[in-house]
């Protein structure tokens, strides 16, 4: 039986990047729409939940992307409020590859240690992967801290995170580039997990280099200028000046394997829900 | 050569439904467009009529789907039009899945007996399922009645089978459900087709335990309650008060056979047409 | 590796005609658009760019269609933008099916044979095969006259060419059909390229044949009365008067022999670019 995989998206035009990738991870056919509205749901979930039966069901599954990621939550609510009893289809939200790479992001730093008690960073975190990360570096054992130009965006952040996930975040201002050396020597930082803009500039070279704190660095920008000074983006667990270094190519690589892993995982049975918490530990068993 | 099946339909995504039990019938590609207009017709009919050649023509189908009945025979015209000579593929028109319901739910009444000179009432028969039936149930001997909660809803549908099908239809009005046992008395009634809307009972118990002319019972209604209370859903030839009952799974499970048995049929050759009256020759083949 | 074509038009339905070819092609998945804007180019292409890298690029490709030509090369040099250095797939170019119809076109009319030297007349020459076909001819080495029904369309598509190509080409005005014998005596026309109108009669019989210095008589119109009197849609080199005729489907099996193979060698490296030069010297290899 053919694994069929409907893609659903609140953008105009259903994403050629996870497109691509889920039939890279063995997908026979899929079914994709853009421009899907919150009450187009329920019909095109009927569709996957009552055309194949029983042991069946398995072979049919849903994707949720998209780049607006509060339009593809409430997608992903409707499609959960659809399902009943065993009447139901596997399903991954992955919207703008926050899930994805959130996991690949912080299984990097975590690197096989363990992160009990250590002071963590999420700079530029008010995104959804820097939410995730967020959450993900706190399940790990951390003290997290969150940052952003904004304060009130870090605090909505934060409040988002306790709120939702009973998840204690500290909001931090960081104005200015140059108040980023202050702010990690007061908080004493062990880890900075970058998750700025496409050429956003977060880190000084000479900042995160001189702290004696600090053990790990991560950065998910792959667009120069990067979001670490002095980092390449290929840096995979790299040494410089003391630290370890995980550029975005080297994240970008994880989170396709852990992509490509999570679409195949979608068919094992009809009941998996790939939220950013499977996917880190489906991330996990990778091997990586 | 790849099967590949061109997918139209007026509704703003084509029909998650339609395209796995297409693909479970073999087709190797589909070509689904939802938001169909009249005036687009022509040209994606070209695009199926001129790529493939001559015996290669076979392998190119179209199905016509969607959920407004009247806005796919439209469609269905159009396509039709279109077509000349040889040149030309094979269609299937199954909106709203009327036509493969209607063909499952007679063949499931007609069971191997012959139906000639029964009395069959079909039941809010007014909508595309029960129009259908009417004619197929004429066609195979019955007097059909045809009943609906509005007289004149009743009268049109007998009007528009009479126009386009030369058969006669009485129209009748059942205003509540208590006046359904004594219509079916007055009528003699033999057989009952439940056509009525998900969720809405038609015929109580104790109306149709203790009708003596009453043998066989059919409703395609799968959510409670059903259409005939008493009856389950997988009734399947079930004699129930020495009646035979037929429930909306037992008709389902034959409606997706004939289906994809439908969907196989359109590559045989370039100038199937199934309609609903092809359907139900298709469904009498399918050893069931 | 499964081979994926990423189909873009800004009409509202992407073509069937150019999805089923390239299936036929042996491409395994088309990740089809309809209704792409501009705007939308820069997201489309990024996902064909970044899901599979180095040597995997080249089992991605981009097509781009559409009735309307300009607006497809408004998306190819967006495309084009888009790329950076290594970093890219091949893309083929065929809005309205031009660039592959001009290259069968011309490469019928040399036939194996030199074409120096000769006077070549791309009658009703304003629309985008006509264009292609003047500029495939000059190549060809003929000195080429482009028709129009109204001179200024003529001189339009004769600047084009001038300043996209350095080509010279003769814009001539043939206002009546009764014209076009002293335009082609006094021009001592030799080649005879037709694109016109479907339906569009522009040689009278008794015109062709009893010009001496006409030579060859080619013709796209398929649609009944065609293009050139006396001849069929399915001469292929047939000689009737004492000249070589090729019309609309030995022009139009070429033209999807021509459109297969290109499919195909998109997928042979992530560098090719299939505009309608390049389909052209692909024509010449199909030893046909």
């Amino acid at each position: 039986m053919k694994k069929i995989l409907i893609h659903l998206e609140a953008d105009k035009q259903a994403s050629v990047f996870d497109q691509i990738t889920a039939y890279d991870a063995g997908v026979d056919h899929i079914i994709a729409y853009g421009g899907v509205a919150e009450e187009d749901v329920t019909n095109l979930v009927y569709g996957a939940m009552f055309t194949r039966g029983g042991e069946d069901l398995r072979h049919t599954a849903i994707f949720i992307g998209g780049s607006h990621v509060p339009a593809a939550e409430r997608i992903m609510s409707k499609v959960q409020e659809t399902f009943f009893g065993d009447v139901r289809v596997s399903v991954m939200f992955d919207a703008n590859g926050s899930n994805t790479t959130a996991a690949a992001l912080v299984h990097k730093i975590a690197g096989g240690r363990s992160l009990q008690g250590k002071k963590a960073l999420v700079l530029a975190g008010t995104g959804p992967v820097g939410i995730r990360a967020a959450i993900l570096l706190a399940g790990e054992g951390c003290e997290v801290c969150l940052s952003s130009r904004k304060l009130e965006r870090a605090e909505e952040a934060a409040k988002y995170i306790e709120t939702s996930y009973g998840i204690q975040v500290k909001p931090v201002h960081i104005g200015a580039r140059e108040e980023t050396r202050q702010m990690m020597q007061d908080h004493g930082i062990n880890i900075a997990a970058c998750c700025g803009a496409p050429g956003a500039l977060l880190l000084d070279q000479d900042t995160w280099s001189s702290l004696p704190e600090l053990e790990i660095i991560a950065d998910i920008n792959a667009v120069s200028p990067l979001g670490v000074a002095g980092m390449k983006v290929t840096d995979n667990g790299k040494e410089r000046a003391g630290k370890l270094l995980y550029g975005a190519i080297a994240i970008g690589n994880l989170k396709m394997k852990v992509h490509r892993a999570a679409v195949r995982s979608l068919f094992v049975n009809n009941s998996t829900i790939l939220d950013f918490s499977a996917l880190y530990e489906l991330t996990k068993t990778l091997g990586e």
